[in-house]
């Protein structure tokens, strides 16, 4: 029997040993690039027929899939961040963090975006003074409860 | 003379006053919503031409235009972010960062997704099971030295 | 021009001079007691309409009701709480959140209760052997997205 | 001779292999389910014969029923929670907290919900716009000693 | 009207010009000398007729008397403690608390020491290799629900 | 050679297998309770002959005798305490450390009570009410150097 | 009626002005240098004779000697410090501290270096290699209780 | 091939198995009694000639003379240090620490004592009221770099 | 009489008014630009002549140049930096710290880089890729004492 | 197949075992020491063909060059640092930041020096008074995004 860990292990050994890439593998289960890749790694779910999809592609234990439907313990980066991949997406916070909040309180009302029903891409965006990286997020509005 | 604090009060009290909504600010400015409310709010700087535009719209004091040309010292959120609207950004690191990761350095290689040459939109899109935020941000990507 | 802070302060010197329950003010506004509190201490909104019938129960300055409509920057205790009403819940979530979140996923899913698409009551419960205190909470079921 | 680290993985363990739910369990075991989940996941107790019936269902070793009645070191969660069940806890007592403290004195005097003498419940509520999490929880109401 | 915090210093002054010991008001009060001084110092409250007579005492403004039956909110120390006197209390917890925890276990079951329904005296010993400090504390024992 | 750890181990098995209470092992050793807990596990020592009559009554090595009068590296709780047993004496600092502050030094003066030249007990105390936990706690007093 | 920190502020002024330094003053006093400098930082006391030769010298109000001698809550210093003098000794313990425990228990058994009945010395030492500071620290073993 | 933590865990038995004293290890070695532990635990480096004395004595692999030259990455206690021993050292920090950078300026300037270029020594003094612990201290004096 | 924050406002209100660049005002005084801005800032010392080139150049107080040449508690940032100029250094410690040690110790030997007899410098490097800030440091290589 | 964890163990023990310095290995790869020392400590990257001269040096398995090509997990060092190499880097940050700030904005506008497009070199430089350890840092110049 696998632990989470164990499993997380194994799929980054398959994906090293097949040479596939994270994009490869999330077009073959039929779940976008970034909510595939935070499945295998522990932070989130596959539906049952995906994760059998993914464990095909692997080559992992049968019983794999059934354990990757399973909630995880969400929570995989230690903060604050100390690689500057994801400590530039804290110091966005740090700096825009204000400025976001009154813009959506604008145009929305007293409420919050999502982070549940929610959807996020990176792409990569040519430009001729050095490419880009480009996020697009998109989370449901929930207002808050009024009376 | 005003300290940045003092300042950023004024500018809130006169968009209050004036029945202004940082969405206008920008416009008349002629900066992005976010970038122009960040600076209004301490965290970015503006050009002269540009501050200038925001003085008069805002009737602050002329030499308000030349103190938000000056950097400010960056950061005005504590972390974690105890306010719901910031706190699903900072649980947007904590849960898909590690993927997040992975996606960049598989699409671009050793390098990262830049926080200063940087920009960032929030829009209202329209959805019948209920509108949603959409964020979108485009960060240069810097790749690290090589030799 | 008040503050968020100095509106609180005035709400509590009126309530007191008064003689007002929270209770008969949340009557009186036409909202639950622990959301119209919240409200009223800096960490929710009010309509206007029922922000114009506190401020004239509590006699305050005009400008106050359109206050209470502006979503404030939430988060009114620091952690861990030192007081022991707060920190009882506290130490809940120490020992019995890892068995609540195995009981919302075997009857939900993969989701969460929500925070904002919430309500709260606290009742007094007679009993023999000492009273209780009863807290409902009731939260919207988010699942997360699925593809 | 197990830890009760290893206890728990055990019970784990049996527990998907039996296709057996936390509500099953607590069913047959006699106590409520999230006190039952709590003590067989290592943050409570349960009597002799309850931890006997749970035992016997689940297939352990004899003197894991002897285990499962001592007292263990409480606190399962490390805080501030990164998983999102946990958090919103966690934000209700940082957005709702100071509310909740003020409306346990208005309607009790000073003193506290003790965690203690204490229920609590999680139903599922059927509602046309989306279930809801139902969290009831009842703690006995303790005064502050007075002379 | 009086803040806590400008009531706690009032009393300070008043102690300190009637020249007045905290045992000394403790019994004029009628309650005991560490609880009587906590509920002076803002970490408690007296009961009506308790704190008219510390108020007549303390030649203190009328008002004073309502305001010392109000739930303060409760935590006088930033932890770690860096006063030695309030040190020695935390260290006791860090080197004996283990100890502590497995014989209230042994003695009682199930269950905890109030810190709600409690007392405690503070006496000096004589001894003829210097005195010692003796602290006695009273807890109500309160075992775990059990169903 | 055993590890601090690893005798602490042995002892706990030891005891759980010969049916010892820690009361009984203290009363065979000769030392109060909580400190011979204390000592056994690791947060105190033992004198020899007091270590060797530990060692029988369990049936440990031999040369566990000489490693329990070697004195440990001290602290046994992660602070905060989680679990509520240890909570509450961290909260009776938080509640009454000030006042103890000025109570000790009103009957004694500037100086502590020794938390090395210290004895703690911990009894049971009928009580028609429901029975209390009662700690003595006498520790030297320590005045600070004067010249 | 002063408060510590004004008290404070009132001698760094005096000693300014009138140009002293702190060894002055502590000859004047007649108590070490670091112990006198210590009071008057409100980090300690002094006996009244002393603490009246101090308020002579600077010129204080009279009640200032009355203060001063009154036990202040000690620990001027947020850990770790940032100032680099402050940081050192820091060090000092982060690096010899595992050594200097092994060799108090080995010199003295299980007990500790009172830092209460305890002095220090800051000395200039010359030396041709460039002059040294010295310091010397003398506090009273303490051993841990034995039954 | 040795870890530097198994290389310390084998001086602790190598010493207790020889029956041997961190001060006649020291003596052997010939370096002060503080330095030589603490080179020997992890947080110092000997000299090749001294380190061989060491390994003879202690009867250690060879290859550990060359092991312990080579400079650790230093460290040993975390802070606060929740031993008694260690705790109080921090405490002399706490409270003389700004008693002690105003001597150390007083007599020197604007500079600090080197912890590196840094002699500390521990020594018993006899003392009819109870011997005493002798820190001395001393590093260089090190002056600001001035242009 | 000014404290060292409200000598710091001063400074930097002279240099906005008099539209001098820290540049400017270093030549002026003789020290390099980093420890002159650093010491105008509260981070070090002048010597008394250069203090009193500034307090002229900047038309400041005569007793300002007195209290330049006063040690000031240094640390003036805090940690981890918010702002993204000085997180940059702060991230450059976490990547490249591990590295940087090894080669000092291969480079020296058992010492450090000192930071108080250290030097600073910023300068600007034209590069037709984009300028490049250019930090130069040189700090004394301090050994740790033989013996 | 090997973590980064092990890969970083295997590179210490060979270059132990031929008796490398990380300045030789950092030539044969061709590249500067720092960068190579942080690429082989598992906080940078190499190219493949210099990842295989790495390979080829010290007699790494043939996978080896493929996992040094693979971007890390950056964050080496746990923060404050404890050891004194790399504290006096933090130091700095501490007492030159503020300064260092300002002159950047000073010399080039609102932007920061680049962490990624950055190089570091560190020499010995010879000195009278005592060798110096000379840094150069050299980051590129990243302007904030303007409007």
């Amino acid at each position: 029997m696998y632990t989470r860990e164990s499993l997380i292990e194994l799929i980054r050994q398959a994906k090293q040993e097949r040479k596939l890439t994270w994009g490869e593998i999330a077009q073959h289960v039929g779940v976008p690039e970034i909510h595939c890749t935070a499945a295998l790694l522990g932070q989130g779910t596959l539906q049952l027929h995906q994760a059998e999809r993914a464990v095909e592609l692997l080559g992992l234990p049968d019983e794999a899939a059934q354990m990757l439907t399973v909630p995880p313990y969400r929570g995989g980066v230690s903060m604050p961040p100390t690689d500057p991949v994801l400590y530039r997406l804290y110091e966005i916070i740090l700096v825009y963090g204000p400025a976001f909040k009154e813009i959506v309180h604008e145009k929305f009302g007293d409420g919050i975006m999502s982070a549940i029903d929610f959807e996020m891409h990176v792409e990569r965006e040519s430009n001729p003074h050095g490419d880009r990286v480009r996020v697009i997020m998109s989370g449901k509005y929930l207002p808050y409860r009024t009376f």
